[in-house]
């Protein structure tokens, strides 16, 4: 019955994200009919890691 | 002082929300100005049940 | 599939919170394999509400 | 290595979202580079307060 | 920065929690660096899957 | 109505989480009544932050 909720930043690809569902469920060693996975994207703007918000963070990678 | 939490596919019709939170906020039985009670919908592709996402299992149905 | 986590303050009865879980299960209108639903009580002394922790509002109303 | 999630209806300016993010990594007093916060906002018809809608109260304020 | 909250029934050993955590954070696909992962235990009695609590289950089970 | 919720290594001393709940609460700028902070405290064995649990960082700044 595990149940995992994957929080990070948006902009993975639709494959990306899909692999990483499947990749969570299997890290519980249990069958797969009974664990559930889902994945919570909050806008860059909305999370601050280190001081500074992913938004701050993309902006300097980019500038 | 209760805080509930429902996650589920996006897709509800706001009246089924709607009676979904006063069902929920009745659930535990106190006073209701002290319940609070919110929905995250993460979208279909983003959530995996028994092995497949929500997506999946809706193109299955359709198809 | 909903998810629901209920947080609240320790110390209801056990028949209370079974109660309080299968309320919560029927509040979502889906079969009820599909759903699953899930206490977290944190200690008085770790929640805060309206300016007050839990343990505050508890002995107060002992004293 | 503190994480903090900040539920609230949505309607924050990011200014002031912002400003809440570096505000509650503060309020741990850890060094900084260890915190992260993030915010979810559901909408407003999908929290539910003290027996109303978020969208209900906002529309008795308007009305 | 993403954040894995893993919430399943008590009673896995240390061992295999150690191991689920580390395979969690291989499951983002992003440096371990930047990952961090928690399991949250609820006590068994105060779960409820298909329509049984977890301490329901296992007395079954035992049974 | 902001819910605030704290994730963290234990072994704060119950004063310095009081005072934490309270900054975070002042955090989100809205009166105090409507706000709701608390802590979850999972076991230093069961959180990994960069590749190592919270308990291996404990016994290596002991050791």
């Amino acid at each position: 019955m595990p149940f995992i909720q994957v929080t990070m930043g948006a902009g993975r690809t639709p494959e990306r994200k899909e692999r990483l569902l499947r990749a969570a469920a299997d890290a519980v060693e249990v069958p797969e009919s009974s664990v559930r996975v889902w994945i919570v994207e909050p806008p860059a703007a909305d999370v601050l890691v280190g001081g500074e918000t992913l938004a701050e963070k993309q902006a300097r990678a980019v500038g």
